[in-house]
């Protein structure tokens, strides 16, 4: 997508067999490219944040492979590796795949073709990450195309956290659909939610849109319902971070209390996901998913862009007020309208989604 | 209520006729108390919110016109000062409703009376205001001690924005009940939603009960709905700005979302209600109430404590994002386990809300 009208990707490779990415840690207030040349580089990136986005974190685990491979290919090198890389964020479930996918490619090579090969395999990971989204964004396209047909107006769409093409390689999740009906002229406008408390709305889906030119909206996260009370959203679209094989969503706080909402009003509330997003040992997802609880800090203070010109981090809270800080909740199935995925529309339940997404 | 184990109001009389508030604009960082010596003081002190919440505004402007009846009591100022007053928050319904108390004591009485009048007048509002808190905070005890008694443990209160004693002269609305079962010594703990934009959860409910000693945690307002899918969260009580006689509540945005979170998840949702918030000419809130719209800078903008010491400013959103900021939404009556009044438990409805409360 764009960036100040120039085509972007938030990762892609060099002429001289480097990578470069942007540093997300800057924005929205300043934008910076950052050049990886090492393993211990693209290590850094990924832990500190200076990416994000479960599909982009792949990708540069899969590029800091291939970097590593350059200098060291041995077994012991690409071990060494891998075990250094997963543990940048723990968590992470597609850290794990890409970088099991690159030592399952690479270990049967002889050692002096590794370097070439992790090179064009980390292409690949990111290609492939392309694709889906594109897919995704074409089948998302339908939904909207049919509610612009329907409404013959802008279509307002709500959208939680960031699920743009900055936490993917390219057009992103949920903002894929709108990309592709941004693309094919459907006019719309985007309600984005600030996304408490890491902000990901206001700093990212906030910038990623503003750059590319789409119509969009800040609003605080208490601000949805009354939106859908006055049929100011046409449909919610957001991202996810895993699906039971029931269909119950799990996402960055708050999806939960949006869905409530759209389905109250009769909002269509849609979630795109990734089949690999799919967790097909999971039956109850607000009972099995576990819920990441992270510092507080991350509720009590918060950074910014002071008028001097200066990021600082302010305090929100009394000093003697604990905070709590839930990084997800899980919004259960009977309150998703549809999954989109990379094969298309899929609806939330056992059946429909073992019928369309089983190997 | 206390601050630093000292109890206190949020308004008094001193004895050499002047009047003291807490400057709320500096909490929770700053506890300064200011002087207010003439009516232009009090005006300034609604006007910059020094004093904020319906029942403190209100009380402050009827001293406001006790301060300006010592100098001048004629038809004339008295209509000036009452004018001039209630242009300080100019949507403010209970500033409206207490000038006017104010004005048709006064206007009766010989102009060398209303002096002495007005500051006894302006003391009964107060005192009121008082008793009325205590009233609700009677009623909602009986609400808390019985989930107390059923589940033998902690009992764990959500509450929104603030509707606490620093909204009121003493007790508050919603946390009345709070601090009522406190005092009969039932184990509570109270999740405070930050209550974006303005953040009077994570500045005032926090500050106010961190100063009463009652345990507390500090949430993001997408967090709600998580802890009642989990079990943790026994009762949610909010205050409100305005009630439909059909019991649609009007109260502070992502209100209304909190609410659908109970009721999916069969938490009880109570609204304190003093009975002068009723509005009987509204039907249907969604419909009928009007919400403010307030400025973008409240969503783009947040201030907070620096490491440094200084409270500043910073930007949050990216400088070419527009935000929308509305003040209140309306959570229809079907959601609302029950309003909390003076003269007791009330069904939110039209039927009961007839009975009960028509004089």
């Amino acid at each position: 997508m764009k960036i100040n009208n120039i085509p972007y990707c938030t990762i892609w490779a060099t002429n001289d067999g480097a990578v470069e990415i942007i540093d997300q840690t800057r924005l929205p207030h300043e934008f910076v490219t950052v050049r990886l040349e090492t393993m211990r580089d693209a290590e850094y990136a990924i832990r500190s944040m200076q990416v994000r986005g479960a599909p982009l974190i792949g990708v540069t685990a899969a590029y800091g492979v291939a970097l590593s491979m350059k200098h060291h290919a041995t077994d012991a090198a690409l071990k060494a590796t891998c075990d250094m890389l997963a543990k940048a964020r723990p968590t992470a479930v597609n850290l794990a795949w890409a970088i099991e996918r690159m030592r399952a490619f690479l270990s049967p090579l002889p050692v002096e073709q590794r370097a070439e090969a992790a090179w064009l395999e980390a292409g690949r990971i990111a290609d492939q990450d392309v694709q889906i989204n594109q897919a995704i964004g074409q089948h998302g396209l339908q939904i909207i195309r049919a509610i612009h047909q329907a409404k013959q107006g802008t279509v307002n769409i709500l959208t939680h956290c960031n699920a743009g093409w900055l936490a993917t390689v390219d057009w992103g999740t949920a903002l894929a659909p709108v990309y592709a009906a941004v693309e094919a002229g459907i006019p719309l406008h985007v309600w984005v939610d600030e996304t408490r408390p890491r902000n990901q709305g206001a700093s990212l889906t906030a910038w990623e849109l503003a750059q590319h030119g789409v119509p969009h909206t800040v609003i605080v996260d208490n601000a949805g319902g009354h939106l859908m009370q006055h049929g100011r959203v046409d449909l919610a679209i957001v991202g996810t971070d895993r699906v039971t094989a029931t269909g119950d969503v799990c996402n960055k706080i708050g999806t939960y209390l949006k869905a409530l909402a759209a389905f109250d009003n009769g909002v269509p509330f849609y979630v795109a996901m990734p089949i690999s997003t799919l967790d097909w040992n999971l039956r109850d997802g607000v009972q099995e998913i576990p819920i990441e609880e992270r510092e507080q800090e991350e509720v009590t203070h918060l950074s910014g862009l002071c008028d001097d010109g200066h990021i600082r981090r302010v305090q929100l809270t009394p000093s003697g007020s604990p905070a709590a800080n839930f990084g997800f909740d899980v919004t259960p199935a009977r309150l998703v309208t549809g999954l989109i995925t990379e094969r298309g529309l899929v609806s939330a339940n056992a059946e429909a989604i073992l019928a369309a997404l089983a190997d």
